[in-house]
């Protein structure tokens, strides 16, 4: 086929009834499919129903050190559960606190705690007229609405092949102080499934802030979260390349074992420097007794260690794989060539991005769901879910089959090109 | 024996001779005992190790309206553990947002949420000049340490033997907008044991608060929590009498699992009017995807019903009876008449609340740690722990055997009399 663009008025007219004819088709076929959320197959959950299994006996109960994870006490979690996120986000255990089932309330907190009480002795945000965060774009719809919820001024930063535009980041965060923090996923980013580059990185690290309380919060959502055995992305690990920059305390990294064991019962974990771990323990000690040390020690008795979870880990792949072949199989017979889309070919995470012509991704969205197949909401990837270019669309291909999954891909690539083709008759 | 105020300086010099050395023959003991926290012992949490076999394969994973509680969803609860927690307190389920593992993570997040948020429309606290809290004290000092954190003033109102002095509490309530809220441990209060009058219910329902955004914080953490089968304290259910009373938002109530299932992995549960609710869902949504459903199912699955629940705690009261009878009888056995010290003696809940001499409950503290038995810090039990009279000690029988709460008690009265004695000579 050749680029839309390039298509006659009549081309385009006469394509243009044809894929009318073929989305009332497909809308007759009552398709009723979400691609709108990256949550796992029930066959992913299944997987995973040993881990109910562990904990059986009195004596199960306790830690090595013989604490009873029943009862009230280690606030900050048991000593094997920190090892084994420790081991999960390659920093040693002591760096590690071990929460509940989400690492997005570790978040939540985190902002919270700095709006409240300021960072390390600075000025409370609640108290200044002017905080802003620093969110690179397309990224995780949820970072977002945190730091909007507590009024936070974003700044979008675009995103290219190996992270975001790292000029842009070193200007704002070296020349306004008002610029407090940035959201990142670093590894098979949300929702390209960009994974930083070792540079990347260590520009980070070597960041120099004017703000004296600015932090990078590192998303750590993927970080074992591969789809290919034989290619597999690895990034520097943060903390220490922190610390090799004369910046200890400049991280906060947060991961949770949603994606390995179950999205609303696994365990989540901080890790950070010690004088950052003993700042929010602080607070912690008013706000809890501690976690749910029952769920952590099930998790490291049903994992062992890193060597089980990753084991763990190519199950889930070979669940997801298919679907995301599925998925790109569709986009490339369908749209190559077209030049009316763009997307991402991502070796791991939750999603596949894909870019539509200017001013189509909501045109698009509305479509699939009048056909019976849900997306994430246009915009949602960007800061106050608005995509300047209307143009990013987050598909989440793990909930469906495989084959439910070319399905819906076969109506989104309809969509894509009859919205496209009214796009260009408009122009 | 008669009272020692009563007695001369040569009889109390003779006596603390005595006292002396039977303390030092204590202390040649080496107790290591612990009776400072609300702890259940090791057979309590024992009794309760069927609630890890309730749940086995995938078809036990779903609620009854096909939920699957292991992935992401319900960010309020599963509607069985409404019904369930929403029976505990004497409320409709759809009053009920269930949580996880700990009341205490609700109520510092209710807090924190007006503080960064205000509460339905009102100014946000952290913008004030002043925020004040009304503490019924002796009471539970984890409260006060929120409050604390938050820099919120508070204000100490004296307990009665049917709750907080209800003339108080309603002139600064109704006098003083700065006065936002008051901590309240309706039923076997901490450490009391009190559980308030309906007359005092009635007048917390029908209170003319100053300022639109005060709010009772009524934490029902002992709501089933009886020692006895056939005399149990029954309160009057607050949210029908604030909607009674015409003050239907004026309430936020909180309960918990901890010491019915397990202490560290429980459910917990916050009950409020729709308004109410909805408001602090607004906030939920952006903090968390939602809260461990898998436990909450485990709980409805092992407990089925308020039934199973009230069965349960006799099991529990079982247990706890012996121990703080022991406690009672030591206490009544040698010190009563000496009139060196009062002491509840309550008919549920978790604690003893041991009222000494004024200006004496430090030091006996420290006489009983110096021997091997730990108290809870005298003061703790007040805001800024700060026990105006230095006089209350919070008891707590839970952990220890019947044997060693009598052996504890023991020590206990042996420095109660020690520095009572003391304290005379100097006076």
């Amino acid at each position: 086929m050749k680029p839309y663009k390039e298509m006659s008025k009549e081309e385009l007219t006469s394509l243009k009834a044809e894929l009318e004819k073929q989305f009332e088709d497909a809308k007759g076929k009552g398709l009723t499919l979400d691609m709108s959320r990256g949550k796992p197959t029930p066959a992913q959950l299944d997987m995973t129903m040993g881990i109910m299994d562990v904990l059986n006996s009195e004596s199960d109960m306790k830690t090595e050190s013989g604490m009873d994870t029943r009862n009230y006490g280690l606030m900050d979690g048991i000593p094997e559960a920190k090892k084994l996120m420790g081991d999960m986000m390659g920093v040693p255990a002591e760096n590690v606190i071990v929460y509940g089932n989400a690492s997005l309330t570790i978040m939540y907190d985190t902002v919270a705690r700095a709006m409240l009480h300021g960072v390390l002795g600075s000025t409370p945000w609640c108290k200044l007229d002017k905080v802003k965060f620093l969110c690179p774009a397309p990224g995780y719809d949820r970072h977002f609405k945190i730091t909007e919820s507590f009024g936070i001024e974003m700044i979008t930063i675009p995103m290219t092949p190996t992270g975001p535009d790292m000029d842009l980041v070193e200007k704002y965060v070296a020349e306004d102080p008002a610029v407090k923090g940035i959201w990142c996923v670093p590894k098979y980013s949300n929702p390209q499934g960009i994974s930083y580059s070792d540079e990347t990185v260590r520009r980070f690290a070597a960041l120099k802030p004017a703000a004296e309380d600015f932090r990078i919060y590192w998303d750590n959502a993927y970080a074992i979260h591969h789809l290919y055995d034989d290619e597999q992305d690895q990034i520097l690990e943060i903390l220490s390349e922190c610390e090799k920059a004369g910046n200890p305390d400049m991280v906060y990294e947060f991961c949770s074992t949603s994606k390995v064991s179950f999205s609303g019962a696994g365990i989540s974990a901080f890790a950070s420097s010690k004088v950052n771990l003993e700042e929010a323990k602080k607070t912690m000690t008013v706000q809890t007794i501690g976690h749910d040390k029952v769920n952590q020690l099930r998790h490291v008795k049903y994992f062992k260690n890193l060597d089980g979870m990753l084991a763990h880990m190519k199950k889930h792949a070979d669940i997801l794989r298919p679907k995301f072949e599925a998925v790109l199989d569709v986009l490339d017979k369908e749209l190559s060539g077209l030049e009316i889309g763009s997307w991402s070919k991502p070796r791991g995470g939750y999603f596949i991005s894909f870019d539509a012509m200017e001013g189509c991704a909501k045109a698009i969205v509305a479509k699939c769901k009048e056909a019976g197949v849900v997306l994430t909401g246009a915009g949602a990837t960007f800061p106050y879910g608005k995509d300047p270019k209307d143009s990013n669309i987050r598909i989440a291909p793990s909930y469906p089959t495989p084959e439910e999954m070319a399905a819906a891909t076969d109506l989104f690539v309809l969509c894509v090109k009859l919205v496209s083709v009214e796009k260009l008759l408009a122009a």
